[in-house]
């Protein structure tokens, strides 16, 4: 894809350091080439960009005046977290800043009788719960990067988990946040009781990808760590019996703590290296996690048993200890790294799909393989019918990148074809700004470009991510129609 | 308070019929005083105001077209469902059209196996559970009236329900929205699978009582009806004790289908009408209702007894089967009928405050019992911290409605000083749009106005409702400072 710098933006960046060291001191300063490459790009490691400059604010008061430089500069702003993002969000503009909250790393209040903290937005999502533990507390989102990532990455895309299934995504389980407007504006949205009056501009600021504003205090639910978990491994001699098996669990009235879906090329990728215990005679597994009390987990245990040998589970294991349950686990959250030992490098796919479609959808992306000359493992958030599909390919071999992009742009396509959406939980960001075109029709565009002039005018915070341009749907569109290979005939069977 | 017509909007209601004329059928348009009379409040209805012209659209086009003719004339526009509403979100505006979703009442689609219902706004609550009961589903936001009001009204005032603690608000609850903006056009926004991308505009649209665009279509999830379900009902000798029950549930990391608090005051008005088996020496009852397969409610009602127990209840009793649950319920939800039984007015409140200050809001209320001259009876959606206290007044006594609404804002504003909010989920509506100027400050205020500015540039959807003018903030700020019975000093205290 072409991610030229927009020519309306222009300022070199002796003029801007100097601007900006006159609101923040040299060490929360960086713009010299060496110091910016480290930030080039997030967890899409396939575009780059130098910004102009990176800043690092300590406090408030300081993101207040970088916003403000920016805003009178008329420089975009891409505000960071642990830059773990999968979509590209925090690419840097050429012709713009970096403003990571790295030193935003307090967790300034725990509180478990009302059950919430309240931390800054460089605090890791792992940390939450650690902090939290002593209480017998988690915070429950739990993306694949927990370890890494921050809350104010996981406020800005909205981050679910394998647990989000039950436990909901990051809009479920914030109840404030405190932002800062491009114009250097404080505002404070949500509030610890339920349903705050007015316009819910907290669900609109959760996942707006830094495009509307920027966060300095977040305000997370805790829950209480269930008592028990276990976890039961089904095994399945073909993937769309596995996915009518999802389809029965939720259609049981069951809501699993978890429930995952690995094909044969993920649990062949992954058992090697983590020693899970997959069984790799499967086509598909399914990792169905059940948590509350010993008697809830007993009870509801025996009714998903019941259920997958109903839908023609060919093996069932279930964890008999905590250590075999992690065990489990560790295979399902290795699985990209797992993927990444055996391709020189793959590109993770998110789309969503309603769970009846999961089998079509596998289908679909076997013929894709053959098309594009290119392999894929699959990983799923089934529950969720979040797909996360892990096209493998060769950066090093001419034209095996715009494979992969394609491979994915048509997994993305056919995910809205099915009646699902182009992201599950890693957000649009630069990677899928041409499949918003085809995920909404001008109507629905027009409304969060009305949105995004609402919060930002002059369009810097975050520019050209998430909400494509006019111009960009209608140059996507004529590519549909000219290019043979773009314009996924595929998509008409549906 | 105050509500005479902006005087910026100014038709006669011969020029506007006529153009109604053009886009609608005669069977469809009211403008005579007499047909006019009953749009003129909704469920508040301490407030009242003839409309111009009463539209009743049969389908999509024709709201287009209704909406059209609006927008070109500069004509207020306020959409109304079954007008049980409690905020006055849908009184209607002097200059302006009331356009009734009524005839919208067919269930375009129900999906069993995907577990959701497609219906038009005019449907009534109910008859979505109704529908789905065959396939073992219901809908499960449940409102009070819930026999009566529309989908459409649901949505515009993101209505709770007795049950929302355990299954949320409508807007957990519904998936999709197809909306008409003013200027005529038709967006669709959500979809069947989770966490769409862009801005959500779901959640910006749920709850936004009338103010961004008119809803034609709604999806909602239906859940499994639960095996089986039971109630605790508990006793306390002290509100305060009672209060404190209900945290210690919470923080026992138990989610109880619903959980339900009644003062003295509401049991003694509610017994004679309803029979319900209440302990009428209770200062405070506590119902808990646990739901689920029978294992898992024997367990949970287990817990919540000890729990209950070791709060200082004085008496407990389970629900020994459906009829004795059901009730036990119908005292709570034939709380509102039965106060109107012994008052000749009463005026419903819903602020919000954080759980563990439920016993301080109680002490507070029985000082502006004394200080207003006026009773009031409690009974609060407890495991939210949603209160309903029910203020008693006579309409007919001069002076008591003034009093009456002087008690009503000072609750409210007790509420955000406790940390809560002034609305559960009845909505701001023109009821609560002086406490907005208390609960935000301007910053969060304009955010408000640049939505609605984004949706409705000439501020014709529902004006006056929901997010006050700088001005009225600016006035209300000034009653406060220069009426001594106007400033809460109460509030000091917090």
């Amino acid at each position: 894809m072409d991610f030229s710098p927009d020519a309306s933006f222009q300022t070199d960046r002796a003029t801007l350091a100097r601007q900006l060291r006159l609101v923040l001191p040299a060490h929360c300063l960086l713009v010299d080439e060496e110091d910016l490459r480290p930030y080039e790009c997030d967890g899409l490691t396939a575009y780059r960009e130098l910004p102009l400059a990176v800043c690092l604010p300590e406090n408030e008061g300081q993101v207040v005046d970088v916003l403000r430089t920016c805003h009178q500069m008329g420089v975009p702003v891409v505000a960071r977290g642990a830059g773990t993002g999968l979509s590209g969000g925090a690419m840097p503009h050429a012709q713009g800043v970096v403003l990571s909250l790295a030193r935003f790393n307090k967790i300034i209040r725990l509180d478990p009788l009302a059950r919430l903290a309240v931390v800054q937005p460089g605090v890791r999502n792992l940390a939450v719960s650690e902090a939290a533990a002593p209480h017998g507390l988690y915070y429950a989102p739990d993306p694949s990067s927990q370890i890494a990532c921050t809350l104010g990455g996981n406020v800005a895309e909205n981050s679910g988990g394998v647990h989000c299934l039950k436990y909901g995504l990051t809009v479920h389980n914030v109840l404030r946040v405190r932002v800062v407007s491009i114009e250097g504006e404080i505002f404070e949205i949500g509030s610890e009781a339920p349903d705050a009056p007015g316009y819910d501009l907290l669900a609109l600021l959760i996942g707006s990808e830094g495009m509307l504003g920027v966060v300095t205090e977040v305000t997370v639910k805790l829950v209480p760590r269930p008592e028990l978990a276990q976890v039961v491994m089904a095994s399945f001699d073909d993937v769309g019996k596995a996915g009518a098996a999802v389809a029965s669990i939720i259609a049981a009235g069951i809501i699993p703590a978890g429930l995952e879906m690995m094909d044969k090329p993920a649990t062949a990728a992954v058992e090697p290296y983590v020693k899970a215990g997959y069984d790799l005679n499967a086509e598909a597994i399914l990792l169905c996690e059940s948590d509350g009390t010993p008697e809830e987990v007993a009870e509801e245990i025996a009714r998903v048993t019941e259920v997958l040998k109903a839908a023609g589970a060919s093996d069932l294991r279930v964890s008999q200890s905590e250590a075999e349950r992690l065990r489990f686990w560790a295979g399902r959250k290795a699985a990209f790294p797992a993927v990444g030992r055996i391709t020189p490098d793959y590109y993770c796919m998110d789309g969503t799909i309603p769970r009846k479609r999961l089998a079509e959808m596998l289908a679909a992306i076997a013929d894709m393989e053959k098309k594009h000359g290119l392999r894929c493992a699959n990983v799923f958030h089934a529950g969720d019918g979040n797909l996360h599909p892990l096209i493998m390919y060769d950066a090093a071999q001419p034209g095996e990148w715009a494979r992969a992009e394609a491979f994915g742009a048509e997994i993305l396509e056919l995910s809205v074809a099915l009646g699902g959406s182009i992201t599950g939980e890693h957000g649009v960001g630069i990677e899928k700004i041409n499949q918003m075109c085809v995920q909404y029709k001008t109507p629905e565009l027009n409304a969060f470009r009305r949105i995004k002039a609402a919060f930002d005018e002059g369009g810097l915070l975050n520019p050209g991510k998430a909400v494509p341009s006019l111009h960009r749907c209608a140059e996507y569109g004529r590519m549909h129609v000219h290019h043979g290979d773009l314009k996924f005939p595929e998509l008409e069977r549906f």
